[in-house]
């Protein structure tokens, strides 16, 4: 049975590098012409068995986006 | 004197949709072939003058996103 | 095909309570013993179809959560 | 004095499991029947004296839970 | 018996504005020379019969917050 | 041309300490009379170049942001 989860920012994409610390794990994704930088938990990228390669989906709730905006002094 | 900011995450993009709630506002940006929406104060968009068409920068920290993997049941 | 979540705490429970805002929607859930409070977009909640009685999980990062110890003084 | 704290989420369990890295630490707590995981800065830890077999709460903002539902393809 | 919190960071001020909204209500606090805003659940704002002038604790994990650096052109 | 970041609380600082792990880092900056604590990546740390003696600004999002309240018990 498929999963809908309420967080709304969902971008997919592809793991182009990965980094392990002694807790936890760096996560790089190519999304579209930008790169995504997850950290997440080792274990967690180890139960996924997270591979360089791998399409994953990154996923944002939209209470954690902050915007910035370029202010021009006119 | 520019700003430069710790969050790894600046994805550049145009709003396309702004909500205004009691206390916050809904912000939706196209990223890209991607749609990024932001939560933030009504008192912070109206502060930075938010208005449909804007080019913005959405900012996310690393910390705060997680990873979605399909896994097939071979 | 099914997804697996980075997202360490992953806490099945019952709807209990739905409340829409403008934005957002507040959603209480009984999870065994304990009851777990969760804020989403009023969008999320309308696309996901919630309603009072549905099976979902709660989900939340692991640097999300804070310890709180109680202190003897000795 | 008591102190009390505007956080929705405060789920009391016991500590399982302690994981120490450079910066942070990871704290697993049993809650009734759940598991949840905590990561905090390993000073933190340390201040808290944490250790396993501890009673703790854990501390969780209703802006940081997202929500999932199973979804039927009828 | 007191708790001690794992949060880093824990900033006393003194409310100086307090907006309600459907939801959410937004607490604004003097730290110092700074003035600090929170936004928690009406909920909790109401269980904590918080009220303008009242003496309060910002608690802010270490993980949330980012860094910004002005940056010299040369 | 100036940034405007919609992130509400930006308190400016002096960095005290700086802490490098595997993969995050711990920068302490005095704000006015309190020490604030923030948890970046450690390629963020290092592409900012940041330095104990910097000044920095902290950046904190309101919907981060927990209140604790003293609750004397007549």
């Amino acid at each position: 049975m498929p999963k809908q989860i309420s967080g709304r920012n969902q971008l997919p994409g592809r793991i182009i590098a990965l980094n392990f610390g002694d807790i936890l794990a760096e996560v790089t994704v190519q999304v579209g012409d930008q790169v995504v930088d997850a950290v997440i938990t080792r274990r967690s990228a180890e139960n996924l068995k997270l591979a360089v390669g791998d399409p994953v989906t990154m996923l944002i709730k939209a209470t954690e986006v902050m915007v910035i905006k370029d202010v021009s002094d006119d």
